[in-house]
């Protein structure tokens, strides 16, 4: 957080059907609705979250991710790194607050991969769902489904991955915490962090820009695994691959699809992060053990991304 | 176990090399070798265990499956079982005291499915590995790799499934705890117990007889299956499919192959059975589901069995 | 199961308030209320059992249980071990069909402890509630708090504990499969099981007869283990000691009360008994230890039995 | 880490015998013995650091903490929080690079608590024990007991509370995460944390300055804490309390003793902190639950501390 960038704040991702994404995102992977819109988007939150929420849906004719926004400690921050975004050549647009609700303003650039990434610093905080930060019990009764504890990340494929990680980690702070070099020492995924998390986003190689692999969640343990893959059985939820362990990050995880055809992750434990630890590095032809640590090969349809 | 059939005692494993075998079976698996003998079979127990020993290897020209024991209550009931199994015609080999070491008598014969099966009474108790029955530990410092507690279950691939649960249930005093039935009726797949465990043997319909499909290992929780992923990654030993859930008996499992090809399971969880129970069954249309609960399909390497 | 006893099959609990008792068992343990009766009972399962219910609340002056049932595999056994009973010396109560809703004859006798218990082999099955017998999923959604999985066993504190194993043994077929010797050789405390459980009744020493411990429920794991003490906090219910592990039967546990004052325990893991194990033995002097593993002494509320 | 203070990097632990100590760390909690110097010190590492150690035994009269060392960002930041120190008027010792065995200067001061504190930013760095960071497994295979992961905090007792967040928050960079507040809105207990953790170091009001209660590390999951009171049970080790949960931080935790009086904790889960986040505030007339949320009571041992 050394250049005061925070976490993942949000991602807003497009559904075909609001209904059915709604019902996905909240009684299967038990994500609460907070609010909704004047064009109709879905606001939702993950419980362990203090801010109001961290998801927003939007109806589209096609899937995939709008843009991911990491929350700043300040709006200082924030207008210190336009300046810097600014001065690298980067074209930045000004969201003003309210566009989204109950958030402040947002200044939006896009990745030499294609995606488009946002900062804020203001939204409203309407503490942990259920338990509150007053004497708080261990967890709130009433959760639904898998009872995702929090927006962790996003897995983003697109090219130009040494000038997206430049661009991170120099104007925004991230360390590349793991990575996958090829034999002539290309990087091909990247890991990147800017807190102590395994990643906060993530880049893998691709020749198309702006394709977006999977949004990430967080749960509590390799039980909350089972659980969630036996929901995914119990709902006739397609399952992309798990419950596995990822290599990279050492993350116990499960992939699946929502009903839009969007990627979904929700995982539990894994690595942590500290600016002095070197990169972990993968060697490319381990790829499919640092991908999926079990199977140790990649499946067909790990490799298909969205538009 | 109204017959006084107690439960699987033992079963006698194929392998191509004996120690390339014995260092799978006790350093990945964690059974701990207990003797060998003459011929040069090697005697494993797994640690809960209170018999000396549940698995013995021997070296051979190809893998698979030379017979399963079940121990019975005393060698009355095995004489007796020796007499039903002779007055429904068939055929019994009586193997003597002192074949397999510090066992007593055991009687052979072979089920319709074309697989060896034998009763035996008597064996030497060592009793639990590393805790013993006085004050004892809750589990024994020392145990290795993915630290297997008991021997559990065969399933096996064979014909003649109608007759072989006829001889089971009514001479050896096994339930029908689960099965898989065709549209036409047929049943496919049979999950027989003689106890409370959720299947001690187990059939599926396959045109040529005696052909084994794995030996199954039993684990303490879902954590120690993901163990045992990891560690058969870290030996990179291969993997069939899992970390899962079978749909049948609701078993947390994974497969994997000894270096000989034998396909071995280690479990945890699943259902339990009394002799009231009603036999759970699925639909063959929904076998996939019923083998692999998450995937929801059989994989092809599921489908390979050993001579 | 050798005298064709299977199972505990029911208990009956009193309570001073049945609405508040009700709450408890169902809305904090997670059992279903599955009907009442014109006395006011109110009868109970557990998601996993078959029959229709395995606990009767009936309200009262005193808390305690009334009796406790064993599930016998026919109405002939029932008619056997009523007529061994007689000749032993036992005398037995005749209960019609109907007495208890949807259950058969049952046949009554107390104890050389002062305890009452009864055989019956008929009650309605509803099959494992929310998900059946038919390509079943892995677990019902909807399940309240602990989601108690099945009543287990029950602890009973009283005189004369010889004879009860013997009458136990000799008459309904139960194995010791654990046991606290004093150093005169004197045993203190008998840990009975008539299938693979650790133990489906337990006896602890108490002059005075008839006093009664706990009534013990099964949970899938140790994490269930942790969700149930927080639930406990949560609904600020006393909690007697845990989460700890037992040192006999080495199962994971916690004990609370209901709001009438009776203890109940709910529980995970613990060992595995067949009829060829030699009793495991636990020396007095380490009863502590045998008792609560981590703790090493027994806590005064321990001790505490009601009438 | 807003001012450059990433982490606790080591803790310096008085003991009376160091054989003995250095079987209950290594045996018993799984550090791993990485150095020794000439004063006779053992450097211990737990096997997920980066750095080459994070505990430092030294034999001594009397059991207690000599100090507790952060870790920096670099040689810069730690210059600069001296000077920050200083024109506060806290005094600073320098001690020179070596003192500890590769590790470089180190800056100590005394908070207002009364115990010794230090930074510094320079440290052989190892890499994870038994993994590396090239291609590392999930886990390496040869860990003893515990297999405690990392040191994570120390919790300490001493007066002047609010100078102590003062001193830390404003010249260290740290955040008050947690509290604990009397009534009269007095502080009686302060969590804080200079990352994402829920506290790297804790203080609770004790009128005598300078009490060590317990060295914290880090386990994986819930399972690892009953596996850790296992084993203090199978080595006879004293059990302050646990396994429980705290209420505070929501962690999973087991405290107990070293050979010399030390308190020992190894915890799982808990909370997550972002700069953002309000602190959590308990009542002090809820602190038995804050502390052990199951319980809800203090025991008497919990109130003791060292010298």
């Amino acid at each position: 957080m050394k250049k005061g960038v925070m976490r993942p704040g949000h991602v807003q991702i497009r559904v075909l059907d609001l209904n059915e994404a709604v019902k996905h995102y909240v009684e299967l992977m038990g994500l609460i609705e907070m609010d909704r819109d004047q064009e109709g988007r879905v606001y939702l939150k993950a419980w362990t979250e203090v801010d109001k929420y961290s998801v927003i849906l939007r109806e589209s004719y096609e899937p995939g991710m709008d843009f991911m926004g990491f929350k700043c400690t300040s709006e200082e921050v924030v207008e210190e790194l336009r300046k810097e975004l600014l001065a690298r050549g980067c074209e930045v647009e000004d969201i003003p607050e309210g566009d989204l609700k109950d958030c402040g303003r947002r200044v939006q650039f896009r990745a030499p991969t294609g995606h488009l990434f946002e900062l804020f610093a203001t939204k409203e905080q309407t503490g942990k769902w259920g338990v509150g930060d007053h004497n708080p019990e261990a967890w709130p009764r009433g959760l639904s489904g898998m009872r995702a504890s929090r927006f962790d990340h996003c897995l983003l494929y697109g090219p130009n991955l040494p000038e997206t990680l430049d661009l991170f980690s120099s104007v925004l702070g991230f360390d590349l915490a793991e990575q996958v070099v090829a034999p002539d020492g290309t990087r091909v995924a990247q890991f990147l962090t800017v807190g102590m998390k395994a990643h906060d986003v993530a880049f893998i190689h691709n020749d198309e820009p702006d394709k977006f692999h999977h949004a990430s969640f967080f749960l509590e343990t390799w039980h909350d695994v089972l659980r969630a893959a036996d929901l995914l059985s119990m709902t006739d939820t397609a399952i992309d691959i798990g419950p596995t362990r990822h290599g990279l990050t050492h993350g116990q995880t499960i992939y699946f699809f929502d009903p839009s055809g969007n990627r979904n992750e929700v995982f539990a434990g894994g690595d942590y992060h500290y600016p002095d630890h070197p990169p972990v590095t993968w060697d490319a032809d381990e790829l499919g053990k640092a991908i999926f640590y079990h199977d140790r090969q990649l499946n067909e349809r790990f490799l298909t991304v969205l538009t």
